[in-house]
């Protein structure tokens, strides 16, 4: 059985489980808060960062490496597939919202509304939660775009991408935080992918301290 | 024929290109520098980053994305090898170098030293080099604590670990900034990769403005 070191407001966290589900692993959790990790954390993954894969004594850490192991170890259902060029887009696009996002939007608005308050008792800075809201506005049109051309973000069918996408924003929304009525193309994509058996364990989840906004757990947001 | 949009003070263009060469991959280079992207790069990768790899009308664009799509499409020499739970080791160490280290010691030494200076023509902040320097001493411990367990980091042959690691280091080294006199075990494993064929054309690199430290195309450090 698969045991997973993980927190609610863990996006990487979050997008292996999406992850796991998708493949219909069976796994269980272990819930430990990103601010103030255990010394068997770091044990496990000196990096000191969420998730933690383990499975028989067999360890792995780090986004990269659980989400590729993951599709090597269990082919059934891929969520890397096609050639290498179509391959290369869907890492393209999980890579955008790993890096990219996490950097420009997720920092801005969940560590500091989140992490920062649990960390260290400060209010967020408004100026900080500003500059994330601008910088999601410019992300979500650009899954706009993105969903012009194809029916999800990499392919037309689900992918990574998605995972990481929404990894993210759920987070984000569980703080009611998406201005999702100028967007309506990703907020229909964001439903379908609400609306998945993956995503179930998802939206029961609750961070400590913080009650969700209201729509969270609406599947037609 | 190959051709990467790169710069030599971009540590993922210097990545693929010794991943490249260590693939025996012929490919022609191309330049731009990172502090002032044309607006031909932000069209081939609207993430507005460097490298950027073209072939035969193909564009792969990212770090990770290349990465695996070269690992993918040319296997004779490959740098992520072994079973699952190797590759989970070499993909945590990448990432690893990638991710952290760029984070903890390459931006606030390389850009804050040449991106900075470049972008806007002010000098360094002493205070944002020093934390740099710290970090990277907690790097190059940990790097030796590596190499006391196996020949390179992540196996007992090169692999993409390495690459991403010297890719950054070298960048470092060229600025004359790796305190290498009390890391004997780093020194020695990153001359050896030095002395490698697929680094000739990365010891030529020359930065604009920038002289080279003394030593750095030096093989013995």
């Amino acid at each position: 059985m698969v045991l997973l070191i993980h927190h609610p407001v863990s996006a990487a966290s979050r997008k292996i489980r999406l992850l796991m589900s998708e493949k219909k692993m069976l796994f269980i959790l272990k819930e430990e808060e990103p601010w103030k990790l255990s010394e068997d954390v770091y044990k496990l993954n000196p990096a000191g960062e969420l998730p933690v894969f383990l499975n028989d004594g067999n360890t792995i850490v780090g986004n990269y490496a659980i989400s590729e192991y993951l599709e090597e170890t269990s082919k059934d259902i891929s969520l890397i597939f096609g050639d290498a060029r179509q391959k290369a887009e869907i890492r393209r696009l999980t890579d955008w919202f790993d890096q990219k996002f996490q950097r420009e939007v997720y920092r801005n608005i969940v560590q500091e509304k989140v992490h920062k308050r649990f960390a260290t008792g400060k209010a967020p800075d408004s100026q900080v939660l500003k500059i994330g809201l601008n910088n999601l506005l410019f992300h979500l049109e650009y899954i706009e775009w993105l969903l012009e051309r194809k029916q999800y973000l990499a392919a037309d069918t689900i992918s990574m991408a998605d995972l990481s996408a929404v990894a993210q924003l759920s987070i984000i929304d569980y703080l009611g935080g998406i201005p999702c009525e100028d967007f309506k193309t990703a907020k229909l994509w964001y439903s379908k992918i609400k609306s998945r058996p993956s995503f179930k364990d998802i939206l029961k989840d609750s961070i400590r301290g913080i009650l969700p906004a209201k729509h969270y757990a609406d599947l037609d947001f």
